[in-house]
């Protein structure tokens, strides 16, 4: 085991709040419940004295506890092996989710009326960004897996077209893998990007334990993405709302991006969260690919347990994400969750088709156990009721409306806050500026954001995917017989 | 005990986490480690397991576990009880602390190039609200404590004028109480603004405990400030990074200030996080006033023994808060925390004069004990060294400086980003842009933000201060022979 091994094994920001606790000290600083242990809070169930007990290690700014805004001590250190374990040229922990480094890394890109290129699917914390930063954004349509309808990432030509379009972009902004676990050709793309100097930015918010596995997908800091934003706590071990933020090379603006974080994040740190952060990154470092043989050995089994039973699996790049659907069409992806859920196996989320789960290194193999059982009985259950009514939304089979959009859209600026809007019918819309996230579903590919002008041609696809029967998330009218403007006779 | 009483004694976050736990559903939902306990991270101490039994509450929105941003379950009634019990029309929980509550008030008060009327001495999340949102801003100087030189808001007559001058301002934000507990005559400035149908946003980060023990101040919300941000975790006892945003009345924004917490907030907030605010809200109520009696009683110790002390106390209105400092002017407030550290007691900052002690509901006997030991032994130490070098700063005597300057700023627009910034002689600055903070200490009221303008005046003042020694905290060069300006050859 050489040096930098031997480091690996340490987690510097938990073993400082340790060593801190042990201390003993006498707190006349904040936090106001002074690491005073049980009984603390009155009334805590027998069951769970979980917050009690934390309270020890809830510790804030001091001599020696270092400050994540401007680390020196344990914080950097962690941050440091973060970045060697991923191998990115430097780290950031953050508390505030991917959400803060999506915000952050938007935000250090550009200033206000630059341009980036930006695929439309990504999560809303994207266009949030775009909204704080005043940003002007191409966006780009991405691939529709056809056997599924679900959304992809734009394909190389896609975003080759963009870039030669609008070469002075800041950025590419990419959202993989999505939801269901299915990956962007990320090393096309930046080498595409990296041509014309242009770096890429990867919400890789589903992909924290990309490239630890030899069966699972590369990262895309592997692949050679500029700044890529990981939810650690979702495919790995850390606490819920913890992430991290990864730089490498010379196209990032790293102090415009650390700039930018110390503005989104609180100034009053959670060091527990952080500290989960440093334990996880330990967790994956010294068990390496072990780490995810229990999930994977759990995901083997559910595959060939489904291949036995009336369910269908999606095909996604991430062997950890299993999206199961009802083979016969007549279950929803809700309805199914439901289902599962009353045999009491939680899923991540469900779509009109799809329910999606999600295993990780917590996975066991009593898991894998339950959820084939509550499959099999779902199985019986529909042989035994064959007019169970179809829920299952066929909306899908307009996937084909998608191939006939504009692939790049003219610059938008997001509108960040709405003053007022009105409700017009669908076939006044035009020319008038959309005042809400019109999303229709599926394949959920958002059309049109807050602040994007209504052209004639999205208006032509909203009315047939509408008289089609779609549904439009985001939304006021889901049925989309009225669609929100803004009020302030904002005209094209 | 009536029906909202009793309800009070409720923690509906919590209890539904508990209940939840209990259920042993099969995970297979985000976080990773899939609420399993013990031993989960490998080589946990001893003595603190506290971040693996978190995780058997630290989960994700499932069915029954309601949505932060969109709240209408446990959340929903457990922020309708945190309102009832600060006398807030609606509250929100923060998980991204006070920052985020900061942030959002002020991207949900107004849009870009509209004007706010600010103090002056901020906490920098409220600078970093008015860059985020585009605000045009008008500082206000803040009135100054003569005898111990600490900043504290604009008065009434400041904002009397500001109004006056600026009737078109969208809210005036207030920092009240500052860092040592000191506090802004804030109903008198909410009589003003309402009186132009204006609102009043205050940032009372150390003010949670406020108004809930007849020896504490009357809270901001008690005294008709529209939006009220509070760090519960400072004087309260949730855990660090948690806080809530109050609003009541008719002149705050909700739905933008809603929108814009959607915006700044993670999408994946911590459940323990929230639970915490849940329980402290439930301590408060229902222990009441008792709820500090232990604080305030080690408060009086403290003050008892410091009489007999070579130690002098600043008066503030937060009992809570307890400012020392050597009455002798031979130790600066950072050698006297220093001292204090050495034997065992961390207090909250300090500054060039004063050491801050922040008590709380965790605070024992004990701590007071271990106090008045460490201050008697210091007292002893010195005593016996009388030559200690001075590290006062005695800088608080060009307090009057203050007096002289503008009361009331011209707009400026924060930058957000400075891409490129150029040392220049302080001297050669006048008509550039600023590009850097540049805080003279003391004080420690801000003289000058990215993207303010460099006039004569300000100019003037900066080298009279640079002169006379004072040290600018935030610039580049800290003794402000150069400052930072723009490079883009930003001129007035």
């Amino acid at each position: 085991m050489n040096e930098s091994e031997k480091e690996q094994e340490k987690a510097p920001i938990y073993e400082m709040l340790i060593a801190h606790a042990l201390k003993r000290t006498t707190p006349f600083h904040v936090p106001g419940h002074k690491q005073r242990s049980q009984p603390f809070y009155n009334g805590l169930h027998e069951e769970q004295a979980a917050l009690d007990t934390l309270m020890s290690i809830d510790i804030t700014e001091l001599s020696g506890t270092d400050d994540l805004h401007d680390p020196s001590g344990a914080i950097a250190r962690a941050q440091e092996l973060a970045a060697d374990c991923y191998g990115a040229d430097e780290t950031r922990f953050l508390v505030g989710g991917s959400t803060s480094g999506n915000l952050a890394m938007i935000l250090g890109i550009c200033e206000p009326g630059e341009l980036v290129l930006a695929q439309r699917n990504v999560h809303k914390s994207i266009i949030h960004g775009l909204a704080l930063s005043g940003a002007r954004c191409v966006f780009l349509e991405p691939s529709v897996d056809t056997r599924s309808g679900i959304a992809i990432a734009p394909t190389a030509a896609t975003i080759s077209a963009a870039i030669a379009q609008y070469p002075e972009a800041k950025a590419i902004i990419l959202c993989s893998p999505n939801y269901y676990g299915m990956t962007a050709d990320v090393r096309t793309i930046v080498e595409l990007a990296h041509a014309a100097d242009m770096p890429v930015l990867v919400d890789e918010a589903h992909g924290a334990h990309f490239g630890h596995h030899p069966e699972l997908p590369q990262s895309a800091l592997q692949m050679g993405a500029d700044v890529v934003v990981q939810s650690t706590h979702k495919m790995l071990s850390s606490l819920t709302m913890t992430a991290m933020l990864h730089m490498q090379g010379q196209l990032a603006p790293r102090p415009a991006i650390r700039q930018a974080l110390r503005m989104v994040q609180s100034s009053s740190p959670s060091y527990p969260l952080m500290a989960s952060l440093d334990l996880a990154r330990r967790q994956l470092h010294t068990q390496g690919a072990a780490l995810f043989e229990p999930a994977l050995d759990v995901a083997r089994s559910i595959r060939r347990a489904t291949a036995g039973l009336p369910f269908e699996l999606l095909h996604a790049d991430d062997p950890l994400k299993l999206s199961l659907k009802d083979a016969s069409g007549r279950l929803s992806g809700v309805a199914l969750q439901d289902m599962l859920e009353r045999r009491g196996c939680l899923a991540e989320m469900a779509d009109a088709s799809y329910v999606v789960l999600a295993l990780g290194p917590g996975t066991r193999q009593q898991d894998g156990v339950a959820l084939i059982a509550a499959l099999t009985d779902i199985a019986k259950e529909l042989e035994e009721k064959p007019d169970e009514a179809s829920a299952a939304n066929a909306n899908i089979e307009r996937v084909e409306e998608w191939s006939r959009q504009a692939l790049i859209s003219e610059p938008v600026t997001i509108k960040r806050r709405i003053a007022a809007t009105t409700p017009v019918p669908l076939k006044a819309a035009a020319g008038r500026v959309c005042g809400e996230w019109v999303i229709p579903y599926p394949p959920g590919i958002p059309l049109l954001y807050p602040g994007e002008p209504i052209g004639e041609e999205v208006l032509a696809k909203l009315e047939r995917l509408r008289d089609a029967g779609a549904r439009f998330q985001g939304a006021t009218d889901v049925s989309l017989n009225e669609i929100q403007v803004l009020s302030e006779g904002d005209r094209l």
